[in-house]
């Protein structure tokens, strides 16, 4: 079992899984959107039938949703189990698209090559990243070198629904040493990385009723409670004068981040101005006292999402309204548990409420955050191999959003995730013109190669 | 010239007045939504058809936004400017209405019938009450009692751009003794009234900017400043906890109410928990210390009309938005000059920006509070008629709303006006099913021949 020729013939074979990546792009597998339900399982066919070629046992698997890919190939230790998924975002407005979505090319830009298209990085192109290692691999070596499951989603962008129930009735099957999870960006666009700490998310819709009715503000003004005075009010005392939120035990379940930690970000050379640069900005906000790395990924958040209530359309109406609603998302570290979260919010709000005036908290949900056992030598081995394929010291990171899988991995299934991927922050996934590096796509093959020789190792 | 006849054939004729005023209804002439322009002329013509039917020498005047109707009429001392309106709100939300707001009907209510319909109440069925008496006058005098000018304005839910440009350009020929508008409601839905003191109004709204774009709020939420976070800072500071408004000198030229004003007012027998009830509300809101009819009618006010930012659909959409705004509307009292409270205004946002958040001010407009010189014998010759039509002693009040006409009267053509309406406070004029009972309608047209009389007399 030998890297280098895997490694060389990737390199030999870039046009040729760069055509199989074409074609899975080609299919425009939006999974919120039910027009596309028949796309979702002609993406999941297509991998089915370009795993099976590689000598994977794989099989789409039904759900109420879209189907799942579940394939299993390959002896020996360790198990591991990737996961990556086929659906894609929907990509409204398409007027700002350049081309159409789903007809992906590879473009040259001031900045390299990119391949262009819906998908391109979150995630197809990042998903067959890690087939393209196995393909080459077993074309090398003649079988992949450990027990391999592949486990592939198609409602990601939609919430997941079928996911967790899948996981409960599968999991002898999927359980696996270590998952490996490719959905996720290199740090700072530079760095290869390997996320071990996520946040969890609470999200939160209040809805205030005061009056049964929208009023006239000259009529009622000054004697009828405005919902929208008191929706403010609650906004704004989420946070305190130095930006940290005034929950009652909000932050009893937050840890400080380990000092090995701490000097091992403060070495990123996180840059908060450029950061913060390009999206118009120039001064780090939020909770006082703490790095801006500290701020993104290890220290909880409260944002508002969204908030409405009244007259929002052209000119004026002096409207005195019935309702106002926000919606409301606390990114969670540590231990921090969304239930008890929850009802601290609940708390929050239903000390602020006066007299005449209701709240609902319809649809809140939760997942608390996430933290991998990186002392086991598998996750330093991945991080050396990282290294080798990138020509710069791998950095164990933290990321601010919330990737929902690894949490479920580790509970249903007792899994720790390696969170591994190769997109960048200008990918614009979620949004028109989305693309994925060319070089992300190549050396992203090349490094499964090197994980997976220097775990099967 | 006799009044009886005309009340006789304004009984027998009601019918047929109905049917002109369901013909006006029907045209959409909503003013704030260009859409809708059209409409706004259609109405217009078809009140200079009216007017010119029963003798007025009426036209349609170009403005640079929907045109001015205006027509002259008989002779002699008094010379009575009557003021309306024939533009209408928007129906948002549409879903809400129990029929389609452009079809107008009589409808059976436990109340008693009413009529349906967008603009019956503001202010098309209102000011049809004054044409119809004009109306049945000419048809059984053969002539107009005095010398009548008719406005009609079709700007008026829209801020009135063209309304003092036009009442400058022709000062000379609107101004009169005495300005009659129709466009308020009865007291407390019993009492005929003469409105002879009106809160002013200014209309601000703020757009906050923080990023460039919508971010995602995992990957930004904790580093980037929050514009809703920041706005909510501004909304719940504009009260402090006594209800009061705190902009820099807001109560600097708001007057105590005199003291005969309040026993009057107190005589009303005002009852705030009816007032309220009738909107599902129980307990008195706003400043602290003022009795619910000083709230209404003479202090001022700050209410947020509206408010929005981020995403406000369905479920969750974890967004940092780049923007946050709100309509805000301040109700004038006194000699609250508009241009001060506007430049308040501004301070009190611009101190509470952060670094990298900036606030634009567009579409504000303001006009001052009005208080007629109720001591010409002409107010009181028309509180008698007004009584003697209802059975009831007619009340001069104040109006909480804004109807910035009766100060541009004052300002640009030096004349007072009688504010006299049939509006009832369950009209629900701007908000679904809107209405205006069909006793204001009859009542009103009645009451508006006893008053030509009663000046003309």
């Amino acid at each position: 079992m030998t890297l280098t020729p895997v490694l060389n013939r990737l390199d030999r074979d870039l046009d040729a899984a760069l055509d199989r990546l074409m074609a899975l792009l080609r299919i425009p597998s939006i999974s919120t959107d039910p027009a596309y339900a028949g796309d979702c399982q002609s993406a999941a066919d297509w991998l089915v039938s370009d795993l099976a070629s590689i000598g994977f046992a794989a099989e789409k698997r039904p759900t109420p949703g879209h189907p799942m890919v579940v394939a299993h190939g390959g002896e020996g230790a360790p198990h591991l189990l990737f996961y990556g998924h086929y659906d894609v975002q929907p990509v409204d407005p398409i007027e700002l698209w350049d081309r159409p979505p789903f007809e992906p090319a590879v473009e040259d830009t001031p900045r390299g090559k990119v391949i262009r298209g819906r998908g391109t990085s979150d995630d197809k192109g990042q998903l067959m990243t890690f087939i393209e290692a196995m393909r080459a691999w077993v074309a090398e070596n003649g079988a992949l070198p450990c027990k391999i499951t592949i486990f592939l989603e198609g409602e990601e962008e939609s919430g997941s629904p079928s996911l967790v129930p899948f996981l409960k009735e599968n999991a002898a099957e999927l359980k696996a040493d270590f998952a490996m999870i490719c959905d996720t960006t290199m740090f700072d666009g530079r760095v290869p990385a390997i996320t071990t700490q996520l946040r969890g998310l609470l999200a939160e819709e209040v809805i205030l009723t005061g009056p049964a009715r929208d009023l006239h503000s000259g009529m009622y003004g000054g004697l009828a409670v405005n919902p929208i005075h008191v929706l403010a009010r609650i906004v704004a005392d989420l946070h305190d004068e130095d930006g940290r939120v005034t929950l009652e035990g909000f932050y009893d379940d937050v840890p400080e981040l380990p000092e090995a930690i701490r000097a091992q970000w403060e070495a990123l050379g996180f840059d908060p101005a450029r950061f913060l640069g390009d999206v118009g900005l120039s001064v780090p906000a939020g909770e006082a006292g703490r790095t801006p790395l500290e701020k993104l990924w290890s220290r909880p958040t409260a944002e508002v999402n969204g908030i409405w209530g009244g007259y929002t359309g052209e000119g004026f109406k002096t409207v005195l309204p019935s309702k106002a609603s926000a919606k409301i998302s606390f990114r969670l570290v540590g231990d921090q548990d969304p239930e008890k979260i929850h009802a601290a919010f609940v708390r929050h709000v239903e000390t602020r409420l006066p007299a005449d005036v209701t709240a609902e908290f319809p649809n809140g949900h939760g997942a608390p955050a996430s933290r991998m056992r990186t002392d086991d030598p598998a996750f330093e081995a991945a991080r050396r191999a990282l290294g080798e394929e990138w020509g710069m010291e791998a950095a164990f990171i933290g990321s601010g959003g919330s990737i929902p899988i690894a949490g479920y991995f580790q509970e249903l299934l007792g899994v720790d995730s390696m969170l591994i991927g190769f997109g960048r922050d200008d990918d614009q996934i979620h949004s028109p013109n989305e693309k994925y590096d060319l070089e992300s796509f190549h050396k992203g093959m090349r490094s499964w190669a090197r994980i997976l020789a220097a775990l099967a190792g």
